[in-house]
């Protein structure tokens, strides 16, 4: 049924909204019922495991849909220099935290430092959710020469997450683009050797 | 006195594991004098704002206990080569990250992400914070002949903050110790320009 669909739907877009800008603890299933305009019984309908269940899958639908962007921004349709992709995305990254008013662009970051030490299985959902990104940019960065792709790759999404957060900090997107010349620099170096 | 110096102190020290543990969401008061100890009432005796006064002072107290620390590892006693400094710093927080059972390294950085969209004054007090360890590491820096120290810094703060996120998430020092590399790579490449 299409409504159906789009009413669960409109719960876990409403919940990824709400973690990406107040995080996970400070969201309550009530806001996220009453973001998605969703009767309020819905959600556990849908997500009978309540919030816990809703925060992972809110962490593998959105760690997908970013690992597919990393697939567009470092494919093999997306040019040959490594260098020029990584700053590239780190400017664009810029762009998307001031038109989300600095919520975060990355949709797991608050959600993985709160749940790390508290909520095994959340925990788990974000480390799987890191390392598919990381493996993805590896795998575009090994392709095109660089050979401790890996390490590489883990230290560039690693600056990203970080410049995020003091770009968030500061309502801010300039961390972020210094950060691109930081993150092109890496990259450089990786290609060198 | 004594015993209410103690008493206000230890209601801080937990308050600032608690948050680095789980965050400041999740965080009650109740909690936060259970876990010091604390007769229920002295933490709105010492904290009369309630849980938004404690967490700007844990984040205010925390952040000049780093910044003691920046100070430490990048002074004028620390050495002259700021790549070895750096990566050194990195190692030594790896080692840190592992000691404290992947709880964050960094006190203020959950509590960074949760509030920069819901609370102005946390928000503030984060990004000041942030401010002041970029400033030192900056000035160390620019003592050492880096041209764009300030740059620089912010980067490696950022890749720092990030790398505690992934570290956290895979209950693991390794992208720690490989941000150590980058880190270094960072600078190097900043002494050369």
């Amino acid at each position: 049924m299409t409504t159906t669909g789009d009413t669960r739907a409109r719960i876990l877009t409403a919940a990824t909204e709400l973690f990406r800008r107040q995080g996970y603890a400070a969201t309550g299933m009530k806001q996220i019922v009453a973001t998605a305009e969703a009767p309020y019984g819905s959600a556990y309908h849908f997500f009978p495991g309540g919030k816990a269940q809703l925060g992972e899958e809110v962490v593998r639908t959105s760690g997908a849909a970013y690992l597919a962007l990393i697939g567009e921004l470092f494919g093999e349709d997306a040019g040959t220099d490594p260098v020029e992709a990584t700053r590239e995305a780190f400017l664009g990254a810029a762009a998307t935290l001031e038109s989300l008013d600095f919520a975060d662009p990355c949709p797991i970051a608050t959600v993985a430092l709160e749940v790390a030490s508290t909520h095994e299985g959340l925990r788990r959902a974000t480390a799987e959710v890191f390392a598919s990104w990381i493996d993805a940019l590896a795998g575009s960065y090994a392709s095109r020469g660089i050979g401790s792709a890996r390490a590489t790759a883990t230290s560039v999404i690693a600056l990203l997450e970080g410049a995020f957060m003091l770009g968030r900090a500061n309502r801010s997107p300039e961390p972020v683009l210094t950060a691109a010349s930081a993150a092109a620099a890496i990259v450089a170096g990786a290609l060198r050797n």
